[in-house]
């Protein structure tokens, strides 16, 4: 394991408003004991210094840091079983974790809660290359995954820039949905099946779910995108898709925003079915990215944004056919200013680099803030602009000692989805204030929603009511009071 | 209104096992008066005499009737929900209907509950050209919705061969697959929002959702499939797809299922994107439609079985080229006995007409027995011989008098779903008893689902264990009571 030093501040400190639920048992000697004794010696990480599991209280964005001193990475999920019975029964708080790539906190502890890695259920359990059905141990990394289904002439449905590290059942506890939902659509749709244990250590499981099961309430959907509130997923059935044998991809240059939307409405139509992504950037968000990585950028001037469009397809010909019938007319039209198509895979792949690298560029000067939203395609980038527009009134844009290296915005046009990336050189409250509730009321003014696919976490406990209407909110609050009646599952966080 | 006369019998009376629950009140002369205090005249259908309530009583199969003695037919939300908090403070217990196409008696009352028809509420709602999201009342019918977005430029990610008649909410509320499945998935990835009366007269809405969400748990997902036990579905928000500029169909003569199974991953494979059906019809489905259509089918020859392959996409010269190259390599290597290519438009619906009329054509001989299910693909067509030489061996197949006229099956290889229609000339309980349980009990052996798009309905409350744990049921028995403790919703059936 990395050696990671500690740097987010505790997010106890940061937010003293937070207070530990006493009704939590503080984890003891003899709690551990207890786990010792069916918990091999590599399922325990322990320490008496909190620091010491950095790389476990911290999250990735460096913004929330817990103070758990115990980390479980059970191998079986009749452990984890044993382990939800005995914390439940004992009224000890429990993080669930996957990759620890998750963006609002969820996925790390506030105070001592001991954190439950899934790392070790890493296990691919079946694959059926007829339905296409693929199961595995919810902590299986994304990126084996992938591997495992390419290998087998398959593909996940779902992919992320955290591939490498995010595992599996992290993705669907959160309902990501990555870069080619434009393609593949929602987790909803995908998984067929869940094992799951809960917070009273029951298993209950659908796994071996097929296609089409119509007998009864769809159990399962509850826990996607639940965030590990509600229960431990701990393995997943999911329906991959046939491998495409052709990939390609353009990148574009575009002076407008007004244009990206209507580049998209020529990509849905001219596309269609061999359309897998549409992705934009701003200016802002390549010139970080050009900075990070220390390369020149493949298209030769500077645009307000940047669109990378990828179709995905069973015939390269074919593909490649309307690609260039779509580039070339967009470029006779002037619809675009500049526009380049990949001429072989790895030129494929580089493009997909630039775009794939923005999110660590704008976390490498410091820290970030960062909102995930939806909004309706017209509005999609107005957030961006006023967010910038704020932050330059109030002068905090700039070089150092200004907090804020920059604020960018790219996302998923063909999910009206926008993530606003604030470049920090360090955090601040005032700063915190300047953006906190001004993003979620611009949000429910243009009624969007304040979390498109990174979910609530810690960070928007307390703001879904900006999306979410006061039915609503009773609602998942009664889910949660149901299914973990002492609240033990990732408390301080969701709703 | 047609006129439509009773034929089935009663449900209580074939089913005498079930009893009228004694703690719902009987619908009275004054609840009359109050619906009538709101509602127009169209608004309410009353009769002292369920049997001229015909066409609400009964089901599509002529296997289920009820004796509703009212019908209410609101036309909007509020209405609907002033509706259910009158029934559920005084305990009476109410039918949601849509287009009263369902399979397994579902919406049909079992004794004298009100008929909440949806029909009334049959307005589009809005729609999104740019992000291609369509809103519209749960009654509008799918025939409507399919036309509006196709003079959009767009299509509703689902089709039935009950188009005509299903309505958008029944469909959501079944969460019913359909011929296109392959392509546009499910309903729990398609619908982006609901609008729901709940049991108490609450409207719980998320109506307004965009394509991502991830602002807590997905409520609207536990409505999808619920057929309408634990809230109404009032209004629905869905993704449509860009509608194909291009359709292509083949009909296929197969001797043996293990080739329907090879020919189905060679499409897989070859059509992948513009894949979007791949159904498959027995001998006896074919025959029972020759009967019923009285028109010669498309095909010279008898084969065992018929796969009818759809293509969809932007580009009719790809799409008949990468089709083309798919049949004749499949004939060439005598994969497949005979095929054709529909020469156009009319061929191409003429080739839909025959698997869209195999249900109505099973059902035209007096009634049916329909099963419905998922399996592994090498089991898929098992099921229907099992059964068929189960009903042989007991001399019920055959010529008048013998009860049954044939049994056959068919269905979507792309989602492992068969469907088992049992033509009858008359239901008979020796003849149930011979079906189930062994129909359910081979399913389970071979780890299928009882349901795979039907639902659970009437026919197959008390079956679910064939398919589902002790703990889901124990799960979806609590969400039944917790949503709906006067257990007022569709009553006597689902869980």
């Amino acid at each position: 394991m990395t050696k990671v030093l500690p740097v987010a501040q505790l997010t106890a400190e940061a937010y003293p408003k937070v207070k530990r639920n006493p009704s939590f048992k503080v984890p003891t000697k003899d709690d551990v004991q207890y786990f010792r004794s069916f918990l091999d010696f590599d399922e325990i990480l322990e320490s008496s210094n909190s620091e010491e599991l950095a790389s476990f209280n911290q999250d990735w964005m460096k913004k929330y840091r817990g103070q758990s001193n115990l980390v479980l990475l059970p191998k079986s999920t009749d452990k984890i079983a044993k382990i939800m019975k005995y914390c439940n029964d004992n009224k000890l708080a429990v993080v669930p974790q996957g990759g620890n790539t998750d963006l609002v906190g969820a996925s790390v502890p506030v105070f001592d809660e001991i954190i439950l890695s899934l790392k070790n259920m890493n296990k691919i359990r079946d694959f059926d290359p007829v339905s296409g059905t693929f199961k595995c141990d919810a902590g299986v990394v994304m990126r084996d995954a992938h591997q495992f289904l390419r290998e087998n002439n398959h593909i996940f449905p779902l992919d992320l820039p955290s591939r490498n590290n995010c595992q599996v059942g992290g993705v669907v506890s959160t309902n990501a949905g990555g870069l080619n939902f434009v393609r593949y659509g929602s987790l909803h749709g995908t998984v067929l099946g869940l094992e799951v244990v809960l917070p009273n250590g029951e298993i209950i499981s659908n796994i071996n779910a097929l296609r089409k099961d119509n007998t009864g309430y769809d159990l399962k959907q509850l826990f996607i995108g639940a965030e590990g509130t509600i229960g431990v997923i701990t393995g997943v059935s999911i329906q991959a898709a046939a491998r495409p044998k052709a990939l390609n991809a353009v990148l574009i240059g575009i002076d407008s925003f007004e244009t990206v939307q209507k580049l998209f409405i020529k990509a849905k139509n001219e596309l269609s079915e061999v359309l897998s992504a549409f992705e934009f950037m701003d200016r802002g968000s390549i010139e970080c990215t050009i900075e990070y990585m220390g390369k020149p950028f493949p298209l030769v001037n500077s645009h307000g944004f940047y669109v990378l469009i990828e179709t995905s397809g069973s015939n390269k010909r074919h593909d490649d056919e309307k690609l260039e019938a779509f580039l070339s007319s967009a470029l006779e039209t002037k619809l675009i200013a500049e526009g380049k198509m990949a001429k072989d895979l790895d030129e494929y792949n580089l493009f997909w680099t630039w775009r794939k690298s923005v999110p660590t560029a704008c976390n490498s000067y410091g820290g970030m803030y960062k909102y995930d939203m939806s909004l309706q395609l017209k509005d999609l980038y107005s957030v961006s602009e006023a967010v910038t527009k704020r932050l330059n009134d109030a002068s905090m844009i700039g070089d150092a000692p200004k907090p804020v290296v920059k604020s960018v915005g790219y996302g998923h046009v063909g999910d009206g989805n926008i993530h606003l990336n604030i470049a920090v050189r360090h955090f601040t409250k005032e700063l915190e204030d300047l953006l906190e509730p001004f993003v979620y009321e611009y949000i429910a003014l243009k009624k969007g929603s304040i979390s498109a696919e990174h979910g609530v976490g810690f960070h928007k406990k307390g703001h879904l009511h900006y999306s979410r209407s006061e039915i609503e909110l009773r609602f998942m609050k009664d889910i949660k009071n149901h299914y973990d009646p002492n609240g033990i599952l990732n408390p301080y966080k969701y709703v």
